[in-house]
């Protein structure tokens, strides 16, 4: 259940390569290095599965329940106005890496909707994340939070 | 749980006014009437949340089983190479209708890849919900079914 051609695989589950912000036993989230905004977080199960069509529902209802879970966190962490959750099944969708993974991408009201990637270094990454692990360990309420 | 003033609520949970594609207790999905590709479906809970962040995670959880219930009945019935999942949270994050609502669109190889939407006649949905429902009910498994 596990693809060592698969950088999400190999780098991410295998080596922790990556500014992780939440674990469970099956599931693993951390900022995406090429961030459409800042805060955009990867959700991805353990086990290898490429696309909606072949992951088993046990690991994607916990992909999709830590994907809610971590909203919330994500929107306090970098004073998000909005959410968009996206996830791409197979070239003709955009979908680059083919390891199934779930995008959660804040938004500005003041910026413009896009979908193009930026270059993040290392510890801009980590600083967001820090961001967001000090959120969840808060564990606010999402009560009285408001997009727009 | 259900907002007279949401159009999702008050037409297709509350008067079926849509090309209603499969239901389940507590989540129904239906043809979107200005799709982005043909046989682009929206799933939505039936009690009313606006996003993300207030949708219970029964209901959630529901809609996303759903979603990736009927992702290869679409596929197969539209011939599709690929299925982007989208998802959106606040004004800011494109969302138009404020009760909760994902979409699953279709992508094709040789089409390039777009948000925009179309016009359709409620007879254009119709057909291809009719192609969808036939595909649900032959419930083929979705294995040799490969993404492009």
């Amino acid at each position: 259940m596990s693809d060592n051609s698969c950088v999400f695989c190999r780098e991410v589950v295998g080596k922790h390569r990556a500014s992780v912000i939440y674990e469970t036993e099956s599931v693993i989230a951390f900022m995406d290095i090429a961030p459409v905004e800042p805060g955009h977080v990867l959700v991805i199960p353990k086990k290898h599965f490429v696309n909606i069509l072949d992951i088993d529902y046990e690991d994607y209802l916990e992909v999709h329940r830590v994907t809610k879970y971590l909203s919330p966190f994500i929107v306090r962490a970098v004073n998000a106005d909005g959410i968009n959750i996206g996830q791409n099944n197979g070239k003709s969708a955009n979908q680059r890496v083919f390891h199934y993974h779930v995008h959660i991408i804040p938004r500005f009201q003041e910026r413009e909707l896009k979908w193009g990637r930026m270059q993040a270094e290392n510890w801009q990454l980590e600083e967001v994340a820090e961001k967001v692990r000090s959120e969840i360990e808060k564990n606010g309420s999402s009560e009285g939070l408001f997009l727009k």
